[in-house]
């Protein structure tokens, strides 16, 4: 059995994790560790667990919080992970890290990123940079297979490179007129109580934010600007409205040549035909972000308006899914050599 | 006092409306019409109203129905309005019609309208076209007031054009850059139930619909069209999420010349300077759909993309109120020469 | 005008008040005094009530606080209000308060109540008891239009005393055996955030809560106590849903003598014949908490099981109105010699 | 592999144990029968289950739908089952039926049952009653074992008596003074559209229905009356509140003599101690229904009220898997002779 660790366990990006290892058939989950609630069993953070995981949170300096394990997963913020990888790859543990910390390969882009954000653009441990690898199976497959280290995407993220990546490829879209307009549900901002994710501030209110910029528009252009072979410039807006699990990326670019949905469609599939949690659907299909709840599907759903041509791709995740802990799982299963679908292979809860 | 009679009282518009009519002190409500629940007190229908309004719900053809009123509303789908408004003109009355039956002036803009819907592009009353006015007072305020027929526009028409009127007549976005990424409450749909709207399959479910074309665009092109001086071509998605209320409209355009948002928040002020129901707010403002609930306002917040050049307006409207009821009361207000705001002057309702 | 002071402005409890204030024909709102956001305009706070409401929230040591108005709502938790009725009741000012403070009218009573939550038992203001009434003004009309110091009721003691108070002078159930189960929304809880109530660990779940004890039992049991000449005690157990707005109580009482249905609506009918904001229906009547959102009604269904003997009322009103700012306002009407109904009486807002 | 065929396989109940089946490890699904969506594959109708289930909808005449399998679900409502289980038996068949046809064992209880609702009393097959069991396996595993056709238990049943059950038993309530106060979500009423679980009309309201009666008593009543040895009748009322999954039942007994919470948990855990998804918690947990969402589980909270002398139990469970598809797929297990939680031991999903 491998064995499993978790340092930021009872957060949505940890509790997401430990519910799908608790039903994987190869993993023994060994330690938990977090910033609050030490001391008491997970079952008692969350009662749902119950009978499932008694295991104790443990704090990050208890003894038992640094035994090695064969697999670890940082559920944390920016900045933990490049202080703790160092320490989790010398006891021989794979790590997969949830922040922006291992999300770049190279000190160059990492500081960009951080620059972006009005943050310190130095990395805290640049010599990993280059052994990483950005942890989205759908692009970087073999890469995560030998890799020892993977930065898990941001779940905007997924959900935009997955939807525009085949057409970025293609040159299909004109590079800077890409527009990602994105819809979360609630659960995507954490565990972390605010005045604006209060029930009754929240169950009838949808509102854009961060207009002046968003953490995750770096990875989506870098990715894109990678596949297209040139710089690829996004417009991005992030909005909320009052679900908990889901995100609904409408992607808007000016096509560089005519092309019908069919053409498109084609295209799209032939990218995907090796990724399992992909699936494409023509505009006349009736899907939501409900349709993948619970699961680590992305579903895309393919249009053209011809009257002005645009490409226009509707992209659904679930965004502690697939764009996160699914994704974290999808990569563990590649660096362990298990199938990539163990554990995940299901289709979600309806209704 | 003004006398009114509804016809189409018991879906959402038509209830919108009395909810309105009932607390404005110039009104007297006569008459109410429609194809169900004939013969039962409104308050059975609506018990809300229970104490408020005991009119019966008359049928179309009850003598009673065809009683000369000041003011009609034709809360109606496509269609009627044009079998039914002849009739009541010559009565004498004042009609809002909430159809695109006449949100256009000519026989021709309707066939545009009518043929991009697969529909007979021959209207029923050509005759009327031309004395009638578009129902958005924030463009049209004076010929509405001259009217005795108004077209009351589409709730996301409302809200796409309100948000991009002035850079339109400013000429500050490039016509066919224009893409209007809306998202509605499940209340747009009206009150006929569907298994898209069944609670259990709609509470967690955002989706995009009707990607092939929505009826609302040609009237924004047609509006917006008319106020840059050539034609204006829009990319519009309509998406649909657990909200009751709202519309969230995020608008975008390709700026063709610099400016900041500023600049841009100047323009807007300086178009709406007259008009009260619209409400200018900077890129940091934590504003969103909750905030217009319940009112007549629209919410208007601007921000420019420096790195993309893309000028962004976040629009908020209650689809109910400035996005349907609201609107229409407005317009009675000006054709019936009450102050604009009679009876619409409130905050809505928070929490 | 009545000038008007609200303290504890920036909560759920004085927001309600305002956005009713704002749109009462005989009010002049002076002073808005809180202990956050101080200094911010409340349309800053609040942004529905921009243009509404620009009066900057101030601290209780301004000097500007400290003027004299013609009322004072204290919105305000337990404790403060005792401490703050002398002087502004000296100032001439007639109080509402919102808190448990004044409720109770001896301080036998009071120590009854603090003693069953484990607080300090001697009351702050001895002095005033007696002159106080208890603010459920379909009990207690007369005295509390002769009062200037009234304690406004609690959430759920409205609910459930509005429900069993005819039939508990009527001695129709027996004293010990009725059973409240009352449901509410989030907003029951105020604006202050908590783990409990994050909108993704809400959005799905119904809880009971506090089974140990309430606070609003013991002035349940003082009313009813009072009108049935007897003890009453009564089984009361709270829950919430993922409602914003509403109260859902379900009260059981074992008939001390047959009665129909029919009886007990007669019954009631009577009762509060005078009182405008009680309606009466039939369990046939499909009713529910959605039918007095937003207004300051209670809507009572009626049944009778006679295979157990057992009458059941199920008593709705919205918690923030009827429940509190609806009936604070009522109680101003009484106090001011206005109309009870004054700026009260609207119909709500549906869907 | 046993092989499994679904009537009525379309609706909530029948897509709920599809979900199910689709990860049993001893289950290869062979059959789809609906009345709708006729000749469609299965993931066309609930798009979540593209890549998992592309078997198409049969008619009940198609001879596809006549082919023998091991076991026969039948998620039909009254009347349908006992029309056809005897067939599917004669094929050999196990079968579980949904409705009330088959949870009562003797014509004169169901005639009780048909009685109180109105409908024609004689069964339709009689010869099958005395042969079938009641499906709520924790008071009937054996019988269960060892029959070939079992009636699964009412949603608001399996709640309510497995919340009494061990008081019944113990004579801890007196009979007649039971109360069982029931809120559900909106999935208990199904995939069928109605204008009251529209979602405009239902986000916001919480309501009782059904006063007059509720066919999901006689069930319970039946039971516990076997339990305590004597008629045992409940006071029954049924409310439905904004959420799609889950049933909180408050349940009310006059204690025949005096007992601490202590004994209470001590009774019931003892009653449970086989019974590995019924979980019993203090009343100080912080339980809800969000904390059984997705699994088999049923969370019972323990508490007394001293000062009323009354038991109360709040009984948690998911009504479409302990209440339906759930207690379904455990009944299959131990008529099959496979662990009574083969495929049902998950934690369900949080948030």
């Amino acid at each position: 059995m491998t064995t499993v660790k978790i340092i930021g366990a009872t957060g949505y990006g940890g509790i997401g994790i430990i519910e799908l290892l608790l039903q994987h058939p190869e993993v023994d989950l060994k330690a938990l560790v977090a910033r609050e609630e030490i001391g008491k069993p997970l079952s008692e953070v969350y009662p749902h667990l119950t009978g499932f995981c008694e295991l104790p949170v443990l704090a990050a300096d208890d003894p038992a919080a640094a035994a090695p394990t064969d697999v670890v997963f940082l559920a944390t913020p920016d900045g933990v992970g490049m202080s703790m990888a160092k320490d989790e790859l010398a006891k021989g543990a794979k790590v997969i890290d949830y922040s922006g910390d291992f999300r770049f390969t190279s000190t160059e882009a990492y500081a960009d990123y951080a620059g972006r954000l009005g943050r310190n653009t130095s990395h805290g441990a640049p010599e990993l940079l280059g052994q990483n690898a950005y942890g989205l199976a759908e692009l970087h497959r073999s890469k995560i297979r030998q890799s020892q280290l993977v930065g898990n995407p941001g779940c905007f993220a997924v959900s935009c490179i997955l939807g525009l990546a085949p057409a970025a490829q293609a040159g299909l879209v004109a590079p800077d007129s890409a527009i990602c307009d994105c819809v979360t549900g609630v659960s995507g901002a954490g565990k972390k109580v605010s005045p604006t994710f209060h029930f009754p501030a929240r169950y009838e209110q949808m509102n854009a934010y961060r207009l002046s910029g968003h953490q995750h528009v770096c990875e989506v252009e870098h990715e894109l600007s990678t596949l297209a072979g040139r710089e690829f410039r996004i417009t991005f807006t992030a909005h909320v409205v009052p679900t908990c699990r889901g995100i609904m990326s409408t992607l808007y670019g000016d096509l560089t040549k005519p092309a019908t949905e069919a053409d498109v469609i084609a295209l799209y599939r032939d990218f995907y035909a090796d990724s399992p949690f992909v699936r494409i659907f023509p505009s006349s299909a009736a899907i939501g972000s409900l349709h993948v709840r619970g699961s680590n599907f992305c579903n895309l759903v393919i249009s053209v308006d011809p009257r002005t041509g645009k490409l226009r791709i509707v992209s659904y995740i679930d965004n502690l899914m697939k764009g996160q802990a699914g994704s974290a799982l999808q990569n563990m299963n590649l660096m362990c050599g298990f199938d990539e679908t163990l554990g995940l292979n299901r289709p979600g809860m309806y209704p």
